[in-house]
């Protein structure tokens, strides 16, 4: 090889081999420090930041835009700009750890049996009873079938003995010596664009004991869905690394929940898996280039059962992995969940549900009816694109008021580093509602300002910005602002989901007066605040009163999946009555995306 | 190592490696020689003939009283006598191919479609139909699953094209380029104690189109079932082996048959199964061992779907192999298969059903109910422990009678070897009709002999005996003989099949009258002259009117559950109405079978 990279992280050093011409980032992500790269390498988004501390690099004009001087000077540089022709030495920032919301509005469910522990003892044999050894167990249970290295493991089990047996639906699986039945172990995986969570349950108490969250590792090569397909098109084996990405990590939560709650994995038996269509695809290592153009065709989208071992999943080998069923290409199997959680108020009761995640997608409930669309509100909420976004971690800017000066709060009241989903809604609220911009979105005239506030009027990279925390208070130093640019961002994803919304009452010819209830899932949808969101009409102002904020509801669909065994007939039921009302080619909609970028 | 052993076949030659005191039977057997050892290796059969050429043995007891002064001149030896302790120079004698009863009395059915191949192109997506790719060929056919691995294989195929969709009940286990659906094959097998048949089919077709005959490689660990449970028990890896050695059998066949045909091994996907309870419980590699010794209870009876990687059988992985369900450990699925095969008589007849191989099951049927036995014929219609006695090949002498001088034929009208069952059979109800025997089993005295026939009577090994053929005409050049050994053995069997009808025919309160069919199965049941069998009482005598040939029932049995749907709902029946009579610890089967010695 041609050159030594030494790159420190934490306080450790590690030296990589590096061919000349090599990128960087590419080195970087090869060697799992899974740097952020919502851009997907392209020296857009600016985040895949590492801080050059000798070797040759000349800055490129993408570093110089999207880095402060202040920062050029500190040494940081952009991974996916470096172009390795020198021995490089580098850090990488230490990142906090993720914690991300997972609990969720579910209650105790009838516990499943599709997998089951039941222990036994055989009566002994005699002339007049002659059944053979497996019918006198399934004369025990409710069982009518044996696996073969079932029926191989008889030899070593004398059959007198106590015994607990392991069963699939009506098939017995495995066979042990003594009382094992509360060793039935599973977990249910929420993989969203940005957050994997697993909770992990004991399935024959029906309890939950853990959960894990970790960062989807396959943001390093792109934020949003449309990035992570254009990898898979663009590269060799593109598929591949994403599958491989996303399966290493749910191994990792798998070995640590295992771990740290003392658990066999071989004991994990059940694994039901909530996400969005194009999540659910890359998990399979299978194309979703058509989900990315007209008519956006998924591969599939019905519930799919798949032996671990194909996915070199490490949970037992003879257990299911249950992907949840998807509606299309943009309303996934995290919507289902969604859906299986509010369960209960689908029939009776007129409900708006919104997912703000990635993507936005909405739900209109009427009767048995269900209709749903998916907005491109893009990943602003998430903090991508936007010049201090963040995700919803310690040190994000989460809320924010205007009261003569700036109050503001971050996550685990860290020093802020930036703004996340609920702080970026609060801001610009606040804005509005002080009138430091104005119903189209665009700072007023400095004059026009309340006085208190003039001082945080400012201009960042060429654009108008307003200044929410000052270098004193932040982590790196370095002013945090909200720019003009960050607003418009904003406006064309609240727009569009405000325009969803209202395709979808025209479609089920329901008015705002009609809805009961307005569920807000994702976890950026338990941190925002109602009012915040109503003000700048993210959600119709006059539903304000019907929100409930149902947390992470994917993850509680995958949780109800797990447990209960009525969600394969209830989620079949939801996918037949769902409607899926492709917005992209609709007159209506456009026109109404138009209208609706005022916060008025 | 310490010899060498040159061993010539066919005129090839092989040299082998042996160990001091090796046996030569087990090293000729570890290396495929698969040579006859009816009684397990211990001396006692005489089977294990083999040419000593050069070399230092010597000559045993039991050699010497199994074999003859002739063959000893010759060098013939038993290769289980034989301890390795020189060099040695051996010839084995060449084998006519085999050539077993494969046909069967059984009709066209209704084709199954557990498999099925299906060839469809897939409409052109559009905005207004936005149906996954998946949803698109459920639609079109009745399936409502799909493999992973199909999954994966949809990047390589173009969307428009002509396709050929596997399925597997209602799930797609494989996708196509093209139109493959005739190339769908299944094998249905009957694993005999002696012999495996398997036949071929194209399953699309529903159309038989090759069958495959071969020994059951098992023989050399002993001709009963019960040797062979013996040998599993004794040897480490016992189990295994018997196991092996079938599947080597059975993967042989699919090559032969795959390789004739000119199909791919991969497009056969469906293989049934008949067998007894220990063939089958052998084929597994599972312990038989409790079957051997009272209560007789097997591990399993239940009809089991096995996927033909865990056996390492040579279909298509995503296949199933499909094991027909057992009544008990000496009732077993070759049995079932049998009633399968007459299953249109079974509700409004009265039948008697008799399976003569290496046991004799008997089943008498009378509405819904159906009465089952086994007795423990041994495997002396196969020519087990019979002087001469030999399976049903070419030059086995197969029909026999006396008309002034003898009158005989072999199958194949090769030159005489030995005596197969059905000529057994034949020889000794001409001898009893002829006077030569008394009713009692025993020769008369020689003046009461028709004089045509004195010059038959002979001694063989200090037993009395007749000449069945003389040595100019046969293989050998040696005399073929029917020892007054041989009749007794014949005496137990046959007294053995008619005690466990008569404790049928009281259990279900059923006279000779009521009859209305008495069905012959097995190989040797088609071969069989009836009215020999009733006139030494092997089937009553009042029934011989009411006899049907029907041949290898139990391989027809298989093929029935490879081609009709309604199999399994059929066998299941026959499985609830079947009640096992245990006749071992019964009085009076004791008292029947003691009265049933004599030939009338």
């Amino acid at each position: 090889m041609d050159y030594n990279i030494t790159i420190w992280k934490n306080s450790k050093k590690e030296i990589l081999d590096a061919k000349k011409g090599k990128n960087l980032l590419q080195l970087l992500n090869e060697n799992d420090y899974n740097i952020d790269s919502y851009c997907g390498g392209e020296g857009i988004c600016g985040k895949c930041r590492i801080k050059l501390i000798s070797g040759n690099h000349e800055i490129t004009n993408a570093e110089k835009d999207l880095l402060t001087e202040k920062d050029i000077d500190k040494g940081i540089r952009l991974a996916c700009m470096v172009e390795i022709n020198d021995d490089l030495e580098i850090e990488i920032e230490d990142k906090d750890e993720i914690v991300v919301m997972t609990s969720g509005n579910y209650n105790k469910y009838e516990i499943n049996k599709e997998f089951n522990k039941q222990c036994i003892s055989l009566d002994s044999p005699t002339i007049k009873d002659q059944r053979d050894y497996t019918k006198r167990i399934f004369d025990k249970l409710a069982v009518d079938k044996i696996n073969y290295d079932v029926l191989k493991k008889f030899d070593e089990i004398n059959k007198g003995e106590e015994l607990t047996i392991t069963s699939k639906k009506n098939k017995i699986i495995d066979i042990e010596k003594g009382n094992k039945k509360n060793n039935l172990y599973g977990i249910a995986v929420d993989i969203g664009t940005t957050t994997i969570v697993l909770y992990l349950f004991n399935l024959h108490e029906g309890k939950e004991i853990d959960n894990f969250s970790i960062y989807n590792p396959q943001k390093k090569f792109g934020a949003d869905v449309i990035s992570r397909i254009n990898y898979a098109q663009k590269n060799d084996n593109g598929k591949e690394n994403l599958k491989l990405e996303l399966i290493k990590s749910l191994n990792k939560g798998i070995d640590k929940l295992a771990e740290k709650n003392s658990i066999n994995k071989k004991d994990i038996f059940f694994m039901t898996i909530a996400g969005n269509t194009i999540m659910l695809h890359t998990l399979l290592g299978v194309d979703a280039e058509t989900i990315a153009k007209a008519p956006y065709i998924p591969l599939f989208t019905d519930r799919i059962d798949i032996f671990p071992d194909d996915l070199k999943i490490n949970i037992n080998e003879k257990g299911t992995i249950r992907l949840l069923p998807c509606v299309s290409g943009y309303v996934g199997a995290d919507i289902v969940a969604d859906l299986l959680t509010i369960n209960e108020y689908l029939t009776d009761k007129i409900n708006l549900l919104i997912d703000i995640g990635t993507n936005g997608e909405i739900v209109l409930t009427k009767g048995e009816k269900i209709y749903t669309c998916s907005t491109a509100a893009g990943p602003a909420f998430e903090g991508a694109n936007i010049s201090f976004g963040m995700a919803g971690i310690p040190g994000a800017v989460s809320k924010f008021k205007l009261d003569k000066k700036i109050d503001y709060k971050t996550i685990a009241n860290k020093k802020a580093a930036g703004i996340c989903g609920s702080g970026l809604v609060d801001i610009i609220a606040e804005l509005f509602r002080n009138g430091i911009i104005d119903k189209q979105g665009g700072f007023v005239d400095e004059e026009k300002v309340d006085e208190n506030y003039r001082e945080y009027l400012s201009t960042y990279k060429d654009f108008k910005a307003f200044r929410v925390v000052g270098g004193k208070e932040t982590k790196t130093g370095n002013d945090i602002y909200l720019t003009q640019k960050d607003i418009r961002k904003v406006q064309l994803a609240k727009g569009a989901i405000q325009a969803g919304i209202e395709i979808l009452k025209k479609e089920s010819n329901v008015t705002s007066e009609d809805i009961d209830n307005v569920f807000i899932a994702g976890g950026f949808g338990n941190y925002i605040n109602s009012h915040s969101a109503c003000t700048i009409n993210l959600i119709p102002r006059e539903l304000e009163d019907k929100i409930i904020q149902i947390g992470n509801a994917a993850g509680t669909g995958a949780k109800i999946c797990l447990l209960n065994r009525k969600a394969i007939k209830i989620t079949d039921e939801i996918i037949k009555n769902v409607s899926y009302i492709e917005l992209s080619k609709r007159q209506d909609f456009t026109q109404k995306y138009m209208d609706s970028m005022p916060f008025a």
